[in-house]
Order: C-alpha cells, then structure tokens, then sequence
C-alpha cells in the first residue's frame, strides 16, 4: 500500500475510451489498496481549439482572459475521469487546480507554483477515494484561474507529490521510459532502469524532450522520487531519484541529440572584458538563451562563436546589431543551423577515457566537431546536422549502450 | 448613464460570429457612458455535447461531476466575449460565477441561491470595465461548483441586477419580447411594450416559454425591472415590472397555450376530505404538479378530473394507483392529451364581462371546454388539442388584441 500521484497527459485521456482505460489502470492501484492522486490535462486537441476560437475572435488575446478559457480543458477531462471511476465502482472526486490549494503567482499563462496546500486530498484520499485533479492550473494570490505553461500538468503531478508526501509520482505518457538514445534514431537503445536527476535535466535540456526541465528541478528540489512510464501498458518505466552510482551502472547513461540550434559568430571584437559582457548581458535581458560559447583569439581581436535556439535566431541578431553599433566595431552573422551531440553521466568526470572513447568514435566516422562544452556530467559537440544520426548511433555503440543482440 | 445588466442565451452567443454580435451590442452601451455587466450562457449545443460524453462514460453521472464539466460552458464564453470585447476596445474582464461571488446551497444540478455578494464588480465598472459573468453556475456553501438548473442564467442576470441595484436587468434571447399570443398561431398577435411580474408568471406557467418562473420570481420579490428584448435587432422589448393598470391597458394581457398537459380521472371515490386529500398528498409528494381539478359527485360518488404535466402521467399512474389499492376502492384513467388555454390580465376580476367574452368566444366556434380553472387574473380551459390553435385566435379576437390591420 503506497500514496501515488499519477499524472496523464493530454494524448491518455484524448477520447472516451481512453479515459475508460486510463479509470481501469487506476483502478488496478485501487484495487490493491494505494492511496491514489490522479492529475490530468486537457484532452489533446482541446486546447489548441480553444486557443484557435479565441484568436478567431481577437488576434492577441489577453492572457488573463486565455487562461480563464484553456483552464476548462482539464476541468472537463477531471470530472470524466471521476465518472469514468463511478462506472466501474471506484469512488473518487474531482478538484480543480484552485480546490486543491495549488497557489500561483500572477503570471498568466506561465505561473509559477508559490503555495500547494493539496486543499482536503489527503481526507478525501483517507475515506477511500480516488482524488482527481486539474493539472496546468492555478489560483493565483489574487483569486485569478492562471496556468502554468508548458509541462504545466507535470509540475501539477510533482508539487502535488511533494505536498502529500507522496511515495512516488507516476508520469504516464506515450513513451516507455528514458533511453539511452531515441530508439528512433538508434534502434539498439535501452530503457534505463533509473536515472538521477542531474542526467535527467540533462537529457532534458539536450534535446530528450521526455519532461521540462522544470518540473525534474522541482522533483530535485524536494526529493520527489518519480517515474516516467506508458500509459498503453503495463511495463515498468524509468524511476528518477537521486542515488550514488554503483561500479556497475555504466558511466555514461545516454546520448542526446538536439536539432533546435543555430551558431551565431561575432568576429573582430576588441579582446575586453566588457566588449564579450556587453553582447551576452544584451541576449539574456532579452531572454535568448546561449549555448556552447567558444572564444577564438586571432590577430589581436576576439571572435565568438556561440549556439542559440533556432527560433531566438531573428531576436538573437537584434540585439547583437545593436551592441555593435554602441561598440562601434564588430560583425555578426548566423551561419547555419547545427546539431548537438550530448553524452550525459553523473560521475563521467571521475572516469578516465571517458572524452577519449567520445572524440574517437566521432573521428572513426569522419565526423567533424564545431563546437565543443563540458560540463561535470556532460560533454557536447555541435556537428554537422546531416551527419547528427550517425553520430548519436557511432557514439552510442562506443560507450557499450547498444542491446545485445539476441542471435 | 445606467447601471445595466444584460443576459445573452446560448443561441445569442453560438459561435464566433455571434459573439462578435453580442460584443458590438454591448459596446453601443458603453459608449454612451453605461456601466454594463453581462451574464452569458454557454454557446448553444456546448451543453448537450459535455452531457452527451459524461453519458458514454458513465450512463448515470453524479450530479457533482455534472457540475463540475458543465460549468466549463459558460466559462468558456465568458473569457470569448471578453475578448471579443478587447478586439473592439473595449475594457473588459470575465468572471466566473464563484468569482462574482454567486454562493447557492448544496443541491447539485438545480441549485438555489443562497447569496449574492457581486464580489469585486462595482469596482471594475468604477474603472470603466464591461463585467462579464458567468450563468448558470456558482459555488456552494461547501466550496463545490454548482449550477443552477433550467433558466439559470436568467436567473443569474435577474439575481445579479438584485444585487448591484441595476436599473434594468435586459434579458436579450431569439423572440423580441412578450407577445399577446404566440406569433406562429396568432399571426396579429401583438408585442406588449409593458406587462407586469404577475401576468408574466401566469403566462410562463402557462405555457409562454419565454422565460422560466423561478426568474420572474425572484425580479418580483427582489423588485427587479427586466425586460424581454432580440439579441438580432435593435428593438425596443417588453418592459417587466410591478405597475398599476391605467385606464388605457388592455383588460386582458395575452393568451396562452400549454399543449403539453393530459387529462386523469379518479372516479368511484368515497365522498371524504380523507381520500381526496391522500390522492392529493401523494402526488405532491412524487413532485407531481396536479393543474385544473374539477370534482364531481354522482350516486353518492367521487369523481376527480385533473390535469398534469404529460411527462409525469406515468408517475401520476404509479402514485395513484398506491393510493386506491390502500384506499380499497376507485377507478384511475389518463384519457388523452388536452391544451390549456388561458387569458391572463391583472384586474380582470374587476372588469365585468371577462368571462362572458371569454366563453362567448369559445360558443361561437363551437370549442367545447372541459375543465375550467380562474384564478384573480386568469381563466384557463382545457380544449380538445386539435381545436386548440383556434380556440386561441378567436379568444385574441374577442379581447381585441389583434394588430390592426392596415389597408
């Protein structure tokens, strides 16, 4: 007998019978005695139609006024599920964000969590019920329905968990877990039993697009203990804690791939502090992310090379312009989009050979590397993009990730 | 310069267009200086379609959870309008029926109003902002999301401009207001620019479906000034509010017709209080609504004839059956469909003659009566159905109601 929240996404709860098959799973934990938290969102679809009605009546709507729509998503699927329970003799009880006491900022339409009571839950959940809640939602402190942006509903699942004390928080989805690789590119890839959360984030940031890396922060920050799974079986997904690495876990847990960025160069820069400040203060005030800086010294003036978001490209070289020309000196150009290859392990550092086996598969490949980053748990190289899958696949095989193939 | 309240049904707000509508409307408003709130229904069809999906979930859904989904209707339209609204420049901010501080008891799917704060509404006019509320819905003593049953966001407006003491409480729906008879039987039937909230209950019980009772009501109890007017046109409607009739009004107000009653007879009771009141107790108690009684003695016999609604025949059947078998003795029959027909008029009993003109009326075309009922202002008989249209073009014609026509 275990507290569980368990969070299904959009895709799980898409139509009837899926709610229907979503109210059975639970009712599987149920049924042995859990104390079960449900958070859902929106059906899909749901809410890429409201959002479509709403910019057919005003271009820019409010975002006060949106969140109030798009909070009805999950308000309808909550009390579905509820029903869909009734129907197969499972008491439960829906809440809204605001009934469970999941207090925001005022923020609209990416609120942050400021206060999570959990409202009456752990009553509810004490007389023999299955609690479902809104996830994605809020009340902010001044009585407004917010939402909370992108991975809304898992960070719903997450803060809900550290409320309760949960022991352990289950994300369904449409994968079976994290991998070693996407399977997509690397058919020899593993499911990962378990993974902590600093790799986690990692794979998270380079291009693992399993979670936000907002809701896995949370779970770090409050020690939740949860585990990414499928919604359409039964299997086991992949538990993510934190724990101290065994001799036998393998060094390296997983290679990423990340086709979303664009090198930026910035050359004949006065070799100054302040000149190389100026251009990165300038993008983060306004809010462009940069990734895998390298600083080139040639004839007595500097050269940057950076990666930024594809999509930050146009606002990256506004602001670059505009620097130059209070510089008075200095050029700048995007010079393609680029892909980044990522190798993630806790304790990679400790291990010798680690960035050896790395450069070597890529040289065994002929695969040029552009720009290089190491982190303590992560060493990156942007490559050419149409060589990206071979290079995800070479390095996959180095590290000895791929499956054994059964003869 | 007045504080209004207006009502929008779901046809009035059905899609994106009429929405747009309805903002234009409210902006003619603003723009003279008026202070506007508005109550919205959900857009039409939305509500069958939530019912429709909870009922292949769960063929008998908890009322509780019905709430819960349903309420995202109206919480939809209300962030629509706003915008819609925000498209035209006008200021404008949504609010759900919790948020305007709409507290109603515990009954789930048909609930009461217990308070109605307005919560911050008086000061977002103050800021020159258009309020839009949410019909139909509020939120419980217990903090639950309940709506209001049939005619509730009318309810909502009328309880609304209670509270804010608006000036006029407009109700805009698909007719333009309060006829002298339904304009599809009686083509001259005529629109009343006046009527008061008594002859206005008499004709919504009696079968002028404009608007539900419980809203008229409430307006008369809480001395609220409304008025039935088409969201499709600019056109004056029919004022509701408490008056004195002056020497120019029309004795008679309107005709109406309930075709939806069928006829009971109890015959071969014994003569006492006793077993006509067991009759009567007991179909009270089923919720049966019993309409017309006429009793006839015959050798020492009782004979009830009564009407009721034709879709609680069935309950009435079972009740009274319960009751002879515990009285020992009497006969039942429901025997056949009937129309009610009924002139309405404050004052009538006052003025000679009403009676005569109204069965005059009935004799000249040889419509033959069958129950007859009178109340202060209104006599109802019950007709054969297929004369039933008739019996009402002739009562309109010997009450000099018609339009006069132009040559």
């Amino acid at each position: 007998m275990a507290l569980i929240v368990q969070k299904y996404g959009g895709t799980s709860v898409g139509n009837v019978d899926r709610i229907k098959n979503v109210a059975a799973k639970i009712k599987s934990f149920w049924d042995r005695g859990d104390k079960v938290v449900v958070v859902v969102s929106a059906r899909s679809g749901v809410t890429n139609e409201l959002i479509a009605r709403a910019k057919s009546i005003c271009p820019n709507p409010s975002e006060r006024e949106m969140d109030m729509m798009l909070a009805t998503g999950e308000q309808e699927t909550i009390a579905l599920t509820a029903m869909a329970l009734h129907a197969i003799g499972v008491p439960a009880v829906s809440r809204t964000g605001a009934q469970a006491g999941i207090i925001t900022d005022t923020s609209h339409s990416r609120a942050q969590i400021a206060k999570l009571t959990g409202g009456d839950i752990l009553d509810r959940l004490d007389e023999g019920k299955v609690v479902i809640v809104a996830g994605f939602q809020g009340l902010s402190s001044e009585n407004e329905i917010t939402t909370l942006g992108r991975g809304g509903s898992d960070l719903t699942a997450i803060a809900l968990a550290a409320a309760i004390k949960a022991d352990i928080c289950q994300i369904y989805t449409d994968v079976d877990g994290v991998y070693t690789a996407d399977p997509r590119i690397v058919l020899p890839a593993r499911k990962l039993e378990r993974i902590c959360y600093e790799e986690m984030l990692e794979l998270a940031s380079s291009g693992s697009k399993v979670m936000q890396s907002r809701s896995v922060e949370f779970a770090q920050k409050y020690g939740v203990t949860f585990e990414v799974r499928s919604s359409f079986n039964n299997q086991p997904g992949t538990i993510v804690k934190s724990f101290e690495k065994t001799m036998e876990d393998a060094v390296v847990s997983g290679v990423a791939l990340d086709r979303t960025q664009t090198r930026v160069t910035v050359g004949d820069l006065p070799d100054t502090p302040q000149a190389i400040s100026a251009i990165f203060d300038a993008l983060g005030e306004a809010s462009v992310n940069v990734d895998m800086i390298v600083k080139n010294l040639a004839k007595g003036v500097a050269n940057l090379t950076f990666s930024v978001a594809t999509d930050q490209v146009q606002r990256a070289e506004k602001v670059i312009g505009g620097v130059l020309k209070r510089l008075g000196t200095g050029t700048f150009r995007s010079s393609g989009e680029i892909a980044k290859v990522s190798i993630v392990g806790v304790g990679m550092t400790s291990h010798p050979g680690v960035a050896g086996t790395f450069f070597r598969a890529l040289s065994d490949a002929d695969i040029n590397s552009e720009l290089i980053t190491t982190s303590e748990i992560k060493i990156s190289v942007a490559v050419a993009p149409e060589r990206a899958d071979e290079a995800v696949r070479v390095i996959h095989t180095a590290f000895g990730l791929d499956v054994p193939v059964k003869i």
